[in-house]
């Protein structure tokens, strides 16, 4: 499965496009609601043009949208598309990880799930029979063809 | 809740350890279980001194560890820690993004869940009550005082 499944390898395309560390860090700040220019700058510390480049990068990958917000003077604001919003479990498992690896004391976010109202750490789970999965439950192969093909 | 957990951003502080791009090809390549250096140079096409950086920066940060294999000539592999292993929910999450919306055919590789038996796409779930989650369904909150002396 050499060749091909290095050649067209998702991981790597997907860092490609968001593995750089300030476009990951806007995404966590679009994660929290935050949607414009002067905050998302002022939160991460960046500087504008680099701020500038990653929000068009964002946005020409299709993962925020510019909308505007007001009109004189005209200001825009960066929400998070469908194909944004799917990034989050890219998120919060690096989060996790950290959280569980490198902080001291579990850090500093805890999550709470709307639906039930528990503080939760999520986790990976089999969709057809649910039970939690881990690196070694799982085995990768290249894609039928068959499959692929429909 | 600002200064705190941007300071101290769990995201942040793991794509530090592992977000360039050869740093997670490398685990790619662990978790497919490539432990050689031969082999994991020839699959990754990467410099040899690149990869000798990574490799001892990912045993140093305790994801992979070094053992030898052969003594005459001495030989060492590179094999995942449980620490290491635990990343496997990020570049899952991180694949099944790449699949769905940069690969034209689903993507090279299927995922087995060795105890059903099922192709499966992995999904994020709440541990309580076992419902899968999105972006939408979580809050994010600073995590308690008590709790995190606890």
């Amino acid at each position: 499965m050499a060749a091909d499944f290095r050649a067209n390898c998702s991981v790597q395309a997907t860092l490609q496009l968001v593995g750089d560390r300030w476009s990951m860090l806007v995404l966590r700040e679009s994660f929290h609601g935050v949607k414009r220019f002067d905050a998302l700058q002022r939160n991460l510390g960046i500087a504008r043009n680099i701020l500038a480049s990653r929000l068009q990068m964002l946005v020409a990958a299709g993962i925020l949208e510019r909308k505007r917000y007001q009109e004189r003077p005209e200001r825009f604001e960066y929400r998070l598309t469908r194909k944004g919003a799917d990034l989050w479990p890219a998120l919060i498992a690096l989060m996790e990880w950290g959280d569980r690896y490198l902080a001291d004391d579990g850090g500093p976010l805890e999550l709470i799930h709307k639906g039930c109202g528990h503080t939760i750490v999520p986790q990976m789970t089999c969709p057809d029979c649910g039970e939690p999965l881990t690196a070694y439950d799982v085995i990768a192969q290249p894609r039928e063809d068959v499959e692929r093909a429909a």
